[in-house]
């Protein structure tokens, strides 16, 4: 069980938690538990070392973040003793994870969960430390993003527990944001890849790393409210089949500008060589499309994040001399929306039905990318709305009745 | 170098501490500094832990409280970055600090101070967690009251420190409390016997764990403030004679309340039967006064603390078959005044200039207790200052100048 940081964010809502494990365990679960650190407490200590030090060292910023879990997982023991049961609370090197040394953004080695193991034998529940781990030369590290989820899938995987639920603001996994489609659907069910497409899409249920963890690892997850007791959505290798659903989600991404190189002198390497000088330069590049060649001379287009666009038109018009292009022109007030279905590979009409969909919108679609189980699109950021509700309907995801928004934010 | 909560107490102070650090070292010293938590930060902690569980484990306030230190010293670490030294902080497990595992009052047991030792040689400036230890099965423990100063002494000893500065709210050491006798005397050098029993006798600049600690490893130490330059107070094997002073200070202790057991049948053993009754009840005594024998019965007097006087009274009461005593009587509108110097040994007429100080204050003595470099008498409290002060000049000690008395409290 992983609990987030709103999940934990008070006194009252630690009482909850505990009464949730108390009973879990009453069922007849052995329980290990992940907690973050208490709402706020990880921006109030940033902001307390940026006071001292706008630049502090990764490896100090690690030793003051990870306190913040160890205050969680110490209440979070103290609150299940209070209901009687025995529980013990481990910081992540008494856990056993083994990290490597990028402090700020390590990444898990191993996992040695012999004391974990121990405590559970004798009944007791365990709480973990999420989001931290130590090298072997025993200094304290942190995973960076969506790291408390990671440490819940990986001690999964080590004490091979039969499922990891992570405990969230949301309800489970949505066919698309419910703040834009009310009658968005709770899903049942939803396999690794869809959800691993869904998160990198900006659905941010859960981290993507903790969604590769989980896939490699075959661990199946539960992702569900920590305030309501609805059922949640379960994310595995398979996913049931309901009733005909090819297209399970739909998901946006608003962070997008695109760049167009116009009469580039076709000849072989160019590519290469534009997106090695981007790449050094760490930006990260999503769709790439290249039109039909012309007089020996093509055009291209690709995607970047916003804030990478200026950076990107810098590293493009430093090769104007070598690639001797006519012209560069670039766009930021793009959307891109994808559907989403591992079941899509084999129904060939999809592609179409989401052109056509779309279209009928009076959109036009200004790039296109796809993968076995997805289809994106970009189009203008202004029709976005329609565009997401009308891909619903025409993919047969309208639930009966309005989804549940409510709660608080949760954390990542 | 040990800085308190309060020297570390915001973002401000811990800026100053760290200029204070860099200067010793751009001085040319090699400095480990060990460090409390921020202020209020434990209490609040504590606070936290009662509303989730008004008893909770012992294991558990460990895990909570030593974040505390953690926070603290990743801070330090950082400020002490931004003015270019290179610094590393470590948690009490990280630097070595073996203990027991009784939680919330461990004992060190053995330092490892390997890790320390490795940064220190690499010239860095090492930050150590004050207060907390491990276990050989790798609980974290914390090292109770006076933790922090303990710590120090401790490391101090490990690494063969030249010297362990203490840094405080007060400016050293006082002849006596500089709220009462405001000519105290800071002194220039006291003995660790000497400071034990100024510490013992509500004196709290150091705690006596850690003077204990530091008279057995001979640990020079350094008592000064944090927040003035002024020398502090050296606390050594043998201090240096002030031009023939005996008397170094004049502790008090407000906190008494006396007993008397009246007619007690004089046979063998009988003081022992109270005493055990009362040790077993863990009722600490500290003057006990047994006046002479009439009749083949005794009067017997003892002193404990005021929260122990009903308490020992039940214990005394339950005994009334066994012992047979004609009558109980008790007292706690007392104090305790005591001399201390080590010096004393060798000057007869002190205990006789003390009495007689005390009788030409129209104070009667109640009881009195004698060692080696310490008098004590108990007297009524309405009279405290008029004595302290009595005795103060009396035995040479008024300053020329007021005492500083400025500055924050420290916490302890």
């Amino acid at each position: 069980m992983k609990f987030g940081g709103s999940s934990v964010g008070s006194v009252e809502r630690i009482r909850l938690v505990a009464e949730r494990i108390a009973e879990k365990q009453k069922a007849g679960s052995r329980c290990v538990v992940v907690v973050s650190a208490m709402g706020d407490t990880t921006d109030d200590l940033i902001d307390l070392a940026r006071q001292l030090n706008e630049q502090p060292p990764a490896r100090e910023m690690d030793m003051l973040l990870t306190t913040g879990e160890q205050v969680s997982v110490a209440l979070l023991a103290m609150a299940l003793h209070k209901l009687g049961c025995e529980a013990v609370s481990y910081t992540g090197w008494q856990a056993g994870m083994l990290t490597d040394s990028v402090h700020g953004k390590a990444r898990i080695l191993n996992i040695k969960p012999e004391r974990v193991q121990e405590s559970l034998e004798r009944g007791k529940i365990v709480v973990v430390a999420g989001f931290q781990g130590i090298t072997e030369n025993g200094e304290i590290t942190t995973l960076g993003r969506g790291g408390s989820d990671t440490t819940a899938v990986a001690l999964a995987a080590a004490l091979q527990a039969d499922l990891c639920e992570i405990y969230t603001d949301v309800d489970g996994v949505y066919s698309t944001d419910p703040r834009i489609v009310r009658r968005a659907r709770k899903l049942d069910t939803i396999t690794y890849d869809e959800m691993l497409e869904l998160a990198h899409l900006g659905a941010a249920v859960l981290h993507p790393r903790a969604v590769e963890y989980a896939k490699h690892y075959r661990v199946p997850l539960v992702v569900r409210s920590s305030f309501t007791r609805n059922e949640g959505t379960l994310v595995k290798e398979e996913a049931d089949m309901e009733q005909g659903i090819v297209v399970r989600g739909i998901a946006y991404d608003k962070n997008v500008a695109k760049i167009s190189i116009i009469g580039v002198e076709d000849r072989p390497g160019v590519l290469a060589r534009v997106f090695t000088a981007l790449a050094d330069r760490s930006i990260d590049v999503d769709i790439i499309v290249q039109s039909g060649v012309k007089d020996g001379k093509a055009d291209f287009s690709f995607t970047v994040s916003k804030e990478d666009l200026d950076k990107a038109l810098e590293v493009v018009s430093g090769l104007r001399g070598e690639l001797s292009y006519d012209e560069v022109r670039s766009e930021s007030d793009l959307v891109k929306v994808s559907i989403v279905g591992a079941g899509m590979v084999s129904h060939p009409g999809v592609a179409a039905k989401m052109f056509d969909t779309i279209f009928r919108q009076g959109v036009s679609i200004k790039m296109v990318s796809t993968s076995e189980i997805k289809i994106s699109c970009i189009i203008d950021s202004e029709k976005l709305t329609e565009v997401i509700l009308a891909l619903h309907t025409a993919f047969g995801l309208d639930a009966s009745a309005e989804a549940y928004v409510g709660g608080p934010k949760e954390r990542r």
